[in-house]
């Protein structure tokens, strides 16, 4: 495990598979609404410098099951607004004896740019374009978890492959699992080279369901629209929205995923939204595990490393 | 007791001095800065879709007083604003292992549909015209501890009776308890049909307050100025306002109340919120303990009754 | 020591070497991770009605480390908003039994105020042009744990003299210690009468850096410029900025100081700040441990002379 957790390209199988484990075993520990005093006496930073409610939470969350002290550092109010470089903010929340900075940013790479400047560990919670890693692993998670293995599965990414760090994330981390992905959206909101990330690609959904284990529908960028890269919302759902008719295609035991927020009757209907294919809220419970995991291994190995070895869990 | 706690309108009189008590019970705990573990390993979210710092922070301190995990889930940065429906923000919470959701939203009868839709329990925090029911009962509690008891008490409440989910909650709350209730205030803010509330009602304030044991002044919002549904805020002031020589029309041992934030010198002046007469900030300190006894009962009503029972409190 | 801390202006020497003393004190735990239960019990409430996340966090970080239950009361959210006094808004916060309260205001004396109005102790985090008490104790903890003493130390402050709280709690702070001063910047930021702050004064910078064991570089406010009270902040860095040759100037063991945040290339050169006489960063760490000694002898003087005298501190 390196000091950081910057990118799913950066991590091998092994790494990825002691995660999902890792997760696995603080799963009973959470429902049953226990904490793991992993990171006592540590203070973890959240600094989102675009809006996120739902990823900031799920980490706040995970921070708290660990026994660590969450600090929430809020871009609006912070000295950013008066001039003050990124750096220079983290290395401040770094100098109040912070321990590990979770960090959101609009710009690919600034996770990294950070993680060179500090000596605290950085977790990337969404960069751009670029990655978001800790999605990837949660959906890993809910897949293994609803289907028993990835190895050999067919996953379909439908939508904006070409802007979303959620399919980035995903394609490294299920390629490593031993899937085959295809992605499938309008000509625009795909990638110049799908081949070059080691995945199919169609324009036709109808064509890729048939074969798909699991589907991910990711978010329309409802801003997309006035920038012709999709020619509207009605003609996206129309052509590669998952409805009942195109759900109807997927072998029976085949799931959905969406990372949320969902637009309803565009990227997924309702009912399908709301039906038995649909794994999307479980996505929501295990982001705490996987961050969970995420953080004990960046922030704490060693003192993870003694609770599962107390605990006989070896992963 | 219900799963939830939505509307002052559906409690039985039991419930309401089931909670009074039981807010009584904490009483010497919170004012010895001690915390009473019932909420202990649970997350209680704030979901807050209109601004209110006060209330907000009331629930915060009382989950807090409680041992629970208190998380306010921010609206202005939340999905909503990316075309999330609240049915979908609320189960996204839900699905992050909460244990209970407590809303202030500005449409009447969220909640409720919220409830519908949730397996945790939603806790009103007011709803647009609709209800605001823990105000209600730490109104009641606010009276009772003055007063002694509710039970024959005369109650005026004066303002925008209309248009206060304040007024409809204690109307209920205080008629459920034995007092009677008369509303006063102009003609555009008086509800269409006083006696289908049980109330009696006039437009002049002096007429009812010699007879009363409390007065409870209701906010005045300042846009309903321009809605020209009052004349002005002088106006207003003149013929509805808390004054002196107004105050000076009550029985010796009449007490006044009003739900806060004041806009001194409009429903109330200075003099008179500031006198002896003014239980205001009771009410602030008796909000806490009324939203843990709310927060007890709905989140962990075996924890609370083995709590009481350990205690030896019989409520 | 009072009951609140408003102004180094009112604190004596004994006080200030004392809260320092006890800071020193903290230090060891605070390294380690470990809490000091001081506040335990109690609420501490940030009122900041001026953005800075920084500040605002120390304070946090501090009451955390104290086990105080921390409250961040937003303004932009409160009842102020809705036409409440800042007096009420702090009478309510009161009413919530709250044990101290944190004010950060644009208007100076507001802290006054306030500790007049309320029962529960006042501590200043900044009002308008008048006073941040706790940056200059910490700005004397830094000189004093770098240089080993400050009396007889020459301090130099550039900048914004005129219209700078952190200049004025430093010139007080500082000269009670034993410290000479003198202040530096151009004629329209300069105080009218630098002499009865007892400091010396000169517009050019390099007259003074040859004798100083500490600069403290204050930070321009971007909107000074409009309002042509100083030419431009090119002009400015090119006359009083902290370049690589000023800073040649100094002596060899001269350190610089700057509270944040820092703009570069204006105030200071990136090559100066990032130097090895830049104890900026150990600023923001000190920020903590002095935030935690005013907070012991405001809110818990009792406590914390029981926990010295446990630990045989003789402060």
């Amino acid at each position: 495990m390196t000091a950081n957790f910057i990118a799913a390209s950066d991590l091998t199988e092994k790494q990825i598979q002691r995660l999902l484990r890792i997760a696995k075993v603080f799963s009973p520990w959470v429902n049953r609404g226990d904490s793991i005093p992993l990171l006592k006496g540590m203070t973890i930073v959240n600094l989102f410098l675009e809006n996120s409610t739902r990823t900031r939470t799920s980490f706040e969350l995970a921070i708290r099951k660990l026994e660590g002290s969450a600090l929430n550092f809020a871009p609006s109010v912070s000295s950013l607004g008066k001039g003050e470089t990124l750096i220079d903010t983290a290395k401040n929340i770094e100098a109040m004896r912070s321990h590990c900075l979770i960090v959101r940013h609009s710009s690919a790479g600034s996770p990294n740019v950070l993680a060179k400047a500090l000596k605290m560990p950085v977790i990337n919670a969404g960069d751009g374009f670029h990655e978001h890693p800790t999605q990837g692993l949660l959906d890993a998670y809910t897949i293994q978890e609803k289907l028993g293995a990835i190895q050999g599965k067919r996953v379909v990414i439908v939508g904006d492959i070409a802007h979303s760090r959620v399919a980035r994330s995903n394609i490294h981390i299920l390629k490593k699992l031993g899937a085959s992905v295809a992605v499938c959206g309008p000509p625009t909101l795909l990638p110049p080279l799908p081949e070059k990330l080691g995945v199919d690609f169609s324009y036709r959904l109808e064509d890729l369901l048939p074969t798909a284990d699991v589907v991910i529908a990711l978010r329309i960028q409802m801003e997309r629209q006035n920038k012709m890269q999709i020619p509207s919302l009605a003609e996206y759902a129309r052509v590669w929205g998952l409805n009942r008719e195109r759900a109807g295609l997927l072998k029976e035991e085949a799931i959905i995923l969406h990372p949320g927020p969902i637009n309803r009757g565009v990227e997924i209907d309702p009912e399908v939204a709301d039906g038995p294919r649909s794994v999307i809220l479980d996505q929501v419970s295990n982001g705490i595990l996987v961050r969970m995991a995420v953080l004990g291994e960046v922030c704490a190995p060693h003192r993870l490393a003694q609770w599962l070895e107390k605990e006989g869990q070896n992963v």
